[in-house]
């Protein structure tokens, strides 16, 4: 099945669990830091995170890097968005002339930020008709994904566009939560009830074409409901972190993708930073089930990486702060 | 009574509604953006408020201003906290210094950074046992705080720092809010069991001591309860709400004390914004009470502005956005 290609798919696909001691390490000198222990709050956490994942008592964050993955879903075709497919090409566009919501919050947060095509003129099947993908489809994606990520990266950061995505979502959401299509399918770029009614009913009839025949297997559910962009973000998942480099996820599309990849590798959960929680309903089950807390929660519901962008700001401010404070001893402050 | 001395201590204090018809060119605005109606969440409504309270449909958020006042506080000889009084003065270098987290904050987010020293070698006299500060010393911590909003800022955040000074924001917090002292007082700086049942003790004992006399000024309950840090920051916000600047606040310290210059003055609310909650217990039913959500919540509870710090990166995320992204028009992206 698909998910022996997920774990296979990078030649170098070495990931190891995080490392504690670095982890600690960072977790006690915090507390050499000018402030009462604790208290920067979850900003701690995230540079122990960090260390952990890297494997260094040093974390670090000066390289940050989002890519956006642009796909395009046949089943955009039949009612599900606001939006008609052709947005796809001109956003691209839009991303690389700097035009884009996350064009401006990466020039904004010094991110190094491109656009990846990988597809938005070539629309997967109907999801709710036939399978979205074939399986040499599936593994270009994958390698596609993987190979966007830098060798270099400190902090990657996944964003993704793609008309009709939320419904390929929703549907992996389904599988992977074991849930109905009316729980997990929300209004997306923000459509009417009516159209949300259309959208329910396409998700219900994908899962009962594909829930027999994927035979449990999330790889299988993903190249069945996907689109190639949500294939890409899982190979550059699996690559950074088998480099060492932490994931921010950015909302339902991003998350509903990695979650199936960590359904096939749980390692690779303890590499994920979850930034942000969007109003899509399935995004909270999703975090939840991966046992992951937000650190944003904005209302945001954009995609493009746009919730990633201000997460990756928060744990760039968690690394400089544990860089760049004085201890209280440097500093000559009485401890009590 | 005190509060007219906050209505009249700014020669100049002119502090009219926010103009809702740049508001709303700012809303509708947002709509041409290259992205689904409404889709950037909460993000959208800081550039709306932006533009209310700077009066123009093209809110700034190029002058970033933040400044920490570092005051005294004699309760903090009677066991209310983890921290030596002496902290103060070594903080106050600290942050000068650059090695306090809100300096290494404000360097990252290009914030134009200040401490104030608004007497941190003069405690302010013993909350429990008389009034803390006399009417000539909170007038002259008023014109300190309001003389330290440079005119040309495009928002203001607060930032503070005195050891004790959550003792004096929870008896503050208790009269705005009408609670007792068992539910304002919090951990502050962290503080163990036995030390946070002498700290409520001491709390009771100054909301006794003050209930009657202040006769429900607020203005007066501050010269009574608080520190000269927390009047500077009423000083500095009436300041820049009188300058249309908006006013970030950081956490239950700056909110109390802001809060009580909403009762006497209720048109300053429209120019806050609250940048995060704090676990403190007073914070959030401040905020409530102020009709304010914050932008985040991280469980930091450092003070010192950090929590301003951030919130205000997610103002500046939002001005940017609306001033440099695409409109679908000059993108040539389809709307559907």
């Amino acid at each position: 099945m698909v998910s022996s290609w997920i774990r296979m798919a990078c030649q170098d696909l070495e990931i190891s669990s995080p490392d504690t001691s670095c982890a600690d390490a960072v977790r006690r000198a915090w507390d050499l830091r000018t402030k009462p222990p604790g208290s920067l709050g979850r900003l701690e956490e995230l540079a122990v995170r960090l260390a952990g994942i890297q494997k260094t008592p040093h974390p670090r964050a000066a390289r940050r890097v989002l890519r956006v993955f642009a796909g395009a879903h046949g089943v955009a075709d039949y009612g599900v968005s606001a939006f008609p497919g052709e947005v796809n090409a001109a956003m691209l566009a839009n991303f690389r002339a700097g035009g884009a919501a996350i064009s401006v919050l990466c020039k904004l947060g010094m991110i190094d930020f491109a656009a990846i095509d990988c597809g938005v003129s070539k629309p997967t099947r109907p999801l709710h008709l036939e399978a979205a993908m074939s399986e040499e489809e599936f593994l270009e994606a994958l390698m596609l994904g993987a190979s966007s990520v830098p060798d270099e990266a400190d902090i990657f950061a996944l964003g993704e566009m793609g008309i009709g995505n939320t419904t390929a979502a929703a549907c992996l959401s389904a599988f992977l939560l074991d849930r109905s299509a009316e729980a997990v399918t929300g209004r997306g770029t923000g459509i009417a009830d009516e159209v949300l009614q259309q959208k329910i009913g396409v998700v219900h009839q994908a899962l009962v074409l594909h829930r027999d025949a994927a035979n449990g297997d999330a790889g299988e559910w993903l190249r069945r409901v996907g689109g190639r962009e949500m294939v890409a973000m899982v190979g550059a998942s699996l690559r950074a972190a088998s480099r060492g480099i932490p994931v921010i996820l950015d909302g339902v599309i991003a998350t509903a993708a990695v979650a199936a990849a960590v359904r096939a590798l749980p390692v690779l959960q303890h590499y994920l930073v979850a930034a942000h929680l969007s109003p899509e309903p399935a995004h909270g089950l999703l975090l939840d089930a991966l046992g992951l807390r937000p650190l944003l929660d904005l209302e945001m519901r954009l995609g493009e990486g746009t919730g990633a962008a201000l997460g990756m700001n928060l744990v760039q401010a968690s690394v400089c702060l544990f860089k760049e404070m004085a201890t209280f001893e440097s500093a000559g402050v009485p401890t009590g």
